[in-house]
């Protein structure tokens, strides 16, 4: 094997009641990379499609995760690198770590797989390090383990990977507007009352069981965010509006992906997502504001070899 | 069917990261009760043993929680009540939960079991806000539930059950020390910071997997509370030498059980559970205070009949 050609998936980080700790693989949205294994030491970004990011890899964040992992395991060949984005920088949907998720990954293939799939995640948080400032794995966690997965901690880094329920789908919609995650970050209140924070990991518990049991009645009642979506909601265009219309289309729930501007909601089969669709693209067509929405299957697997050389 | 004698099991809430929201059952520590259809209708405590408490039901949580069940049922007979605690009232296992609950789960039974779980658990509720001032579910859930169990919310009440590991054993030291709950809440914090809330959910939503998945290693992972420990265990007299001597001893994690003063801790297999009770006691005898301790493996059933008449 000389080249791998992967498919690195979108994701949503946070999902309502998890703020910092929970987040989902997207399966219809995702990068293209192609890594190639080269004589010459070191790492190499030589395409990049579909965005205007680095070449030099120290300040591309696919470039740093895949001198984190080539660092640590010190191998005999060098990693070229081809990006084709699909994901929008600053969507909110994991455009940084589909990136870094997707280099670490492959070069692990590369080299025999000797990491797992937690260590993994922590070679890609360099990349969203130099992304987003700190060191956060609630995108890279879903897309290399793929479906649920909850970040215990950061250090040392402990992932939970989750069941995913099998009808579950998720509709999203991505105003084009650039929100900055540092000023996301810097809106967000540094105490929360007690009692706001008891109702949010009670929601959280229940969450996690629900994934558990297929029960989509109750992961419905835990999708719930006062503490942060009433401050970050602010930022984005007719949010209430698409919310509402979300829900009132059948979705289980609906938040802020990530720190936006992507609104996701989680629907019960196919169909449903579909109508979901349908009724944000009327709320926002009348906006003015050009916008994307992505019907998806939750994504069990993550990140999927397209071919091999 | 005219008497029915039942154990109304102790229970332990809160669990650490889970505060206001989990609890679990315990097995060998609980009050007997009987419970007596009556011609005449309404409700009777006829005999108290093993603490002061009121007779008159309306002062009574069982009795409170017994009329709240017979006035929503409204049955052409009425219940006398003897409750024998084993459970110290202020002990922290939930000791008038085991009354309020035992005495609406058999009163179900008389009724031809009309109300599931839950309703039984609102009804419980009505004595415990007796108790307390404030209407939680924290221990009747587990109580009639059996197990661990997950309070979501109180208005509407939701309570989920949880899966309860095999070989998970409680050991309890209960200091013979008044807290009351009223005082516990008083000194607790109105506002928390976010980046410790964000912790504790984490932790909630890995201990909810542990349950589900077996894994010890993540249970106690899970088992950290750095907002509701630090100030309640000020108020329980050589605290964190216990909680030392538990965790030295092999417990799985440990923490403030309820209010306190109890400390409970969680064990994998019944010959460690036994090994904390040693180290316990041995760190305890010397304080000059009156103390219990229990071992017990988690009660997956809750409240059991002992015999019917």
């Amino acid at each position: 094997m000389n080249e791998i050609k992967i498919f690195s998936p979108a994701t949503v980080a946070n999902v309502s009641c998890g703020f910092d700790v929970l987040g989902f693989c997207l399966d219809t949205i995702g990068d293209e990379m192609v890594i190639r294994k080269t004589a010459e030491k070191g790492v190499k970004i030589t395409k990049i499609v579909g965005a205007e990011l680095p070449y030099e890899p120290e300040k591309n964040v696919a470039g740093v995760a895949a001198l984190a992992i080539m660092n640590a395991a010190n191998p005999d060949f060098g990693i070229e690198i081809e990006i084709y984005k699909n994901i929008k920088p600053g969507s909110g949907v994991g455009s940084s770590s589909a990136s870094a998720s997707g280099a670490v990954w492959a070069i692990n293939e590369f080299l025999g797989k000797p990491y797992n799939k937690q260590e993994l995640v922590g070679f890609g948080m360099k990349g969203e390090a130099l992304a987003s400032g700190a060191e956060h794995a609630d995108n890279v966690a879903p897309g290399i383990f793929g479906g649920f997965t909850l970040v215990k901690q950061l250090n040392p880094l402990k992932v939970v990977q989750l069941p995913t329920p099998s009808e579950l789908y998720a509709t999203i919609i991505h105003p084009q507007i650039e929100i900055k995650t540092s000023e996301a970050r810097s809106i967000l209140p540094k105490e929360v009352a007690l009692k706001q924070a008891i109702n949010q990991w009670a929601n959280v518990g229940s969450f996690v069981s629900a994934l558990y049991t297929d029960d989509y009645e109750l992961l419905s009642d835990s999708l719930h965010d006062t503490i942060v979506e009433p401050h970050r909601s602010k930022l984005i265009p007719h949010y209430d509006k698409v919310k509402e219309a979300m829900l009132n289309a059948g979705a289980l729930g609906a938040g802020i992906s990530g720190s936006g501007p992507s609104i996701f909601s989680l629907c019960k089969g196919e169909a449903i997502a579909k109508k979901v669709a349908e009724a944000i693209v009327e709320v926002y067509k009348t906006t003015g504001i050009e916008f994307d929405v992505y019907v998806s299957k939750i994504n069990a697997k993550g990140i999927r070899i397209i071919n091999l050389k």
